[in-house]
């Protein structure tokens, strides 16, 4: 449920889910709300008049005589109706709303969701099939396993071209299961990769176990790992859980895991340890379902190449070295209890595809999801982190690329960077007078430090009201307590000590500015180059499609402010979120759709930009805010050439 | 080489190798020369004289006066040349020979094998591919796996439908294979299962190993393992080794062996002793090939139902309770290195099919190498054993089935019986008016016991002069030293305990002539009831195919005489040798004649006789020498009666 709120004095106005921070709403609507705190309730600054409409308050540190006047602290009240909202001018310090026209984050909404992914049909690609057996006699007496396959035939007519099975611990426990359920048994079958129908006898279970049937989608990320658990009769998601990736205490990044890989006994290490992380996602789940490991019948997993080949042991070593090369691209269907991973004892994992040393099996899984393949548009998918992946394409073709975007999103290289946790600055507005700022983190407590989203944030702010100039500089010009020559050269102070969780002042420096704006321009320059190298242009994109958790928190307009995302129409963006995740999720719902993904794969052609000349010509041009040719950015030409002007 | 022999006085004559023993060469003409030490050159009784021709000769026991009167110890004489042989009165008593008309066993010549089994030009389901690589650059960094299948898809150009790989551990080593080696690299192949082709890697090796490509063909019995290493580049048979099964002290026949298995450990142990004896197979030609056990590429066995199960750890208990109903009759094809087998890390087993518990893979095995079922023929195909197994059919249709003939052709139930090792009387004449016999052992050594040869030798010479009558007993008028009534009824000394190696007297009794009536009456009464199931009689029958180890040693004449065999044209007859072995090396040595097996496997259909009341019937008519109905044995009724005749 969706509620308006009118921000008075300016007439700015949004749409929120009910329940919303207030302080957030204002925050997503570009309002200025003088706060210090994070939104802790503990700077007590950001007053606002709540004058219509249902809010749910703490008054905290707010004086009683204010809280009568129908003050209330933004950051500690909820959104329960549609209200009218005045910013005070206390509040605002100037009495002024920030000049920039509110534009929320496109959140792509279920059905645009819908019209991407597309709806399926529970028919997933391992069933159950319950059947009553005769007993043998001696007139029909033949084995075990014929009579098996004999009665998947009677019970399908016609579906059935062939039956098989390939596990000798199968045959091992038939007999006892036929013979204790007095023949009445529960197959767990797997159909075959091509149409018209094989099947893989996987498991025999004694009594009808149909209604227990779950699948468990997985994506395997280098920092975090995520399960989704489907009940598989019904196609619903049950229970998700999720943990950082163990892997983590011997490397941050997949660099360092190749390189810890490499060490004696290093590549059991981390094989193990993800292993063991996806134990306990599955245990974690099981818990809360109270339902067995062993129900869980199918894994469908992503990863990234070099996840993919630590789960699966592989040595990921010449992924690291050049000509970046990995020891296989499509993973076989691998028994997973022979990993060490606690389900169904004959469960498989499916384990998606990757393309190359870079664009691995998380991004087919995405580009998987939104059927990229499946239309005629023109689409550029793009996953931002360390790696940044990107995808054109359509049904007839796909080029792909990965550039090292630098970990600047994820908090790296950044001096107060932190990843996207509690005490996180992930909005920020400046004032455009007084240059203070607002913060709103993570958990709306003490601000700790910038998390990516903040980073955007905070730059395309320095960048509209004049604090930085387009080369990522600061004005030495303003005179402000703010702006200051630190340590590593000129700064913001964004939080001071005593308003900042970890007792020292929180800035941005240059060197962090520089830092972005090698991220930044990488991921624009692999747009271009990929773009280039099939005759196209941006013009000829008909949609763009952000997945990976960061995309979720992206404010679109700000982010093609700084130049990380291209200047074209705002409707053609679309937020997929886990793509990785939705990919495995839909394979292991539907075996129709599940098929598809060999088309993605096999469309799917990689580009190595590590030594390509385009891409080093497009990079050097876009170290610049938004760009050094500011034509590829009219909207953002227009509006930092209207605030200079109202600045005059 | 063959040599011709002309015996006097009777002028029978025989053709026989080069280099045979004369003694031998008399027993398969059916010339009678008294031999008491079944050829040990002791009893000084088989003199003889060669007229004409060379021999080689040792002098022994003979005194000198003999030598130069041109005697020679028939037993100690080996065949040069064409000869003619006189045979004294003192050495026949009676100076006649037998009345019956020699008739050799028909030993297959190679040529009329050919005409059943055909012949194939080697093209095995497992091939090695050497490739060179071009190395990985920026232009061309697919993944190794990806590298290699590309390399197969242009070295076999329009070949290769599809190639896979099923290994994880595969991946695991292919990276520094293909480095160590500069990108030369051999890659194991097998062929899928259809035409048209896929190709699935098992392995990948540095070099050009392509020269070193074997296979091995086993023939897992319940008493003898055999193994034979073929070259599978020139489809050569290099080397063959062969053994008891270590299974053997668990117990000596299938049944005993399933007992064993029910016990805790039991299976384990009896596992692990049949691999150890493919183990010591593998050793040992491995030994005398002076190559390494890691160049064997693969394997192709066969077994009875309960050897297979055993081999693969399935429990074999349901095989011995009614209605009999094995775990699975096809069995999934093996890593062998899972079972604890010492070859090529990746080789892969792959186990022939059974039809039933009691019809194995041993017999499909044979039934594919003498290609019944590509022939519109009909066949009869018997293994004569513990369990006789037969099959009827063409390449329409197949039935078959087991009977329990009792262990009586393999010296079970026989007061003196043994196996056919040194010392079994393997072929016996009778004086037919002294009655005293002519005894020929394996090794020609003294006698120590009857192999199963040697028991249809005796039967049907005691039959043929009257010593026993049809229903198998003794005629108590006759009155002889060697004819009388022991501790278990009557019977016939076959050798005096002077001229026995165990030093007592060893005889045939009528408990013996019991168990071996209820033997052949068995396999007759399993042709019969096959035949009528399929409303057929012996005289549609085109072929009689013997396989197995004992089918070698049949005196054909002989079995017929006892009713073991039908009364059928002596053409009709041909003698595959081991044919389960055969099968093997044939599925070994190429791919096509391999896939069609599966039509084998497909058209044969199991009928169990153990309750069917037809063969009840069958069985109760043939406990008589050789059948109650002689119009079933014509040429036997015949024979018996002119001997008759004569007799008068």
């Amino acid at each position: 449920m969706t509620q308006t709120i009118e921000f008075l004095p300016d007439n700015i106005t949004i749409t929120v889910d009910k329940g919303e921070n207030l302080l957030n709403a204002a925050a997503k609507a570009g309002v200025y709300v003088h706060a210090y705190c994070g939104g802790d309730g503990v700077c007590g600054k950001c007053k606002v008049v709540v004058n219509k409409g249902e809010t749910r308050s703490d008054k905290a540190t707010l004086k009683q005589e204010d809280w009568d006047k129908g003050y209330r602290l933004a950051c500690l009240t909820s959104v329960e109706s549609d209200l009218q909202v005045t910013i005070p001018e206390m509040t605002t310090k100037s009495g002024k709303a920030l000049k920039v026209k509110p534009k929320t984050t496109r959140t792509i909404s279920a059905k645009a969701l819908d019209s991407l992914v597309g709806t399926w049909k529970t028919d997933p690609p391992v069933s159950k099939l319950y059947l009553e057996l005769d007993p043998p006699t001696m007139e029909d007496n033949i084995s075990d396993m014929q009579r098996v396959m004999r009665g998947i035939k009677l019970a399908m007519p016609g579906d059935v071209r062939e039956t098989s099975y390939d596990h000798p611990e199968l045959i091992k426990h038939l007999p006892l299961a036929l013979r204790e359920s007095d023949w009445k048994v529960t197959l767990l079958l797997l159909r075959g990769k091509n149409q018209g129908e094989t099947f893989r006898i996987i498991d025999v279970e004694a009594g009808d176990t149909t209604s227990k049937l779950y699948g468990l989608a997985v994506d395997i990320g280098t920092t975090t790992c995520s399960g989704v658990l489907i009940d598989l009769n019904s196609g619903e998601i049950l229970a998700e859980a999720s943990g950082y990736n163990a892997q983590i205490s011997y490397g941050e990044d997949v660099i360092s895991r190749i390189i810890y890989a490499s060490r004696p006994g290093g590549l059991q290490t981390l094989q193990g340890k993800v292993v063991e992380t996806i134990n306990t996602i599955i245990e974690d789940i099981c818990r809360k379902m109270i339902i067995s490991p062993a129900n869980i019948s199918y894994m469908m997993a992503a990863g990234n190449t070099v996840m993919s080949h630590l789960l699966l042991g592989l040595d990921p070593r010449y992924i690291r070295e050049s000509p970046y090369v990995p020891s296989v691209s499509q993973f076989p269907l691998t028994p997973a209890a022979e990993l060490g991973i606690h389900a169904h004892p004959s469960m498989r994992l499916f384990l998606y595809p990757c393309i190359a040393s870079y664009v691995g099996g998380d991004i087919v899984a995405g580009v998987h999801a939104c059927q990229m393949a499946k239309s005629e548009e023109i689409s550029l998918f793009i996953d931002i982190g360390t790696n940044g992946e990107i995808v054109v394409g359509n049904k007839d073709w796909m080029v792909c690329a990965a550039c090292s975007a630098g970990p600047a999103f994820e908090g790296g290289g950044i001096q107060y960077g932190m990843r996207a946790s509690n005490g996180a600055i992930e909005n920020f507005q400046i004032h455009p007078e007084t240059f203070d700022p607002m913060i709103v983190t993570i958990g709306r407590i003490k601000p700790s430090g910038i998390c990516g989203s903040g980073l955007i944030s905070i730059v395309s702010e320095l960048l509209e009201v004049g604090v930085i100039d387009q080369q990522g500089k600061f004005r030495r010009t303003i005179e402000n307590d703010r702006i200051r020559e630190g340590r590593d050269g000129w700064e913001y102070v964004l939080a001071w000590k005593q308003d900042s969780l970890i007792g020292e002042d929180i800035v941005i420096t240059e060197v962090d500015l520089d830092n972005l704006m090698r991220a930044k321009g990488a991921m624009y320059a692999g747009y271009q180059t990929l773009l280039e190298s099939v005759g196209l242009t941006f013009a000829d994109l008909d949609r763009v499609i952000m997945a990976g958790n960061f995309g979720a928190y992206i404010d679109l307009e700000r982010a093609i402010t700084i130049g990380l995302l291209p200047d074209v129409d705002r409707d053609m963006f679309y937020y997929l979120g886990n793509a990785s995740m939705l990919g495995c999720q839909i394979s292991l719902s539907n075996v129709y759709r599940f098929r598809d993904r060999v088309q993605v794969r096999t469309l799917m052609t990689n580009m190595e930009l590590a030594e390509n000349p385009e891409f080093m010509q497009h990079y050097m041009a876009s170290l610049f805010l938004p760009h050094t040719d500011m034509s590829l950015f009219p909207s953002v030409e227009k509006k930092l050439s209207e605030i200079k002007l109202s600045e005059r």
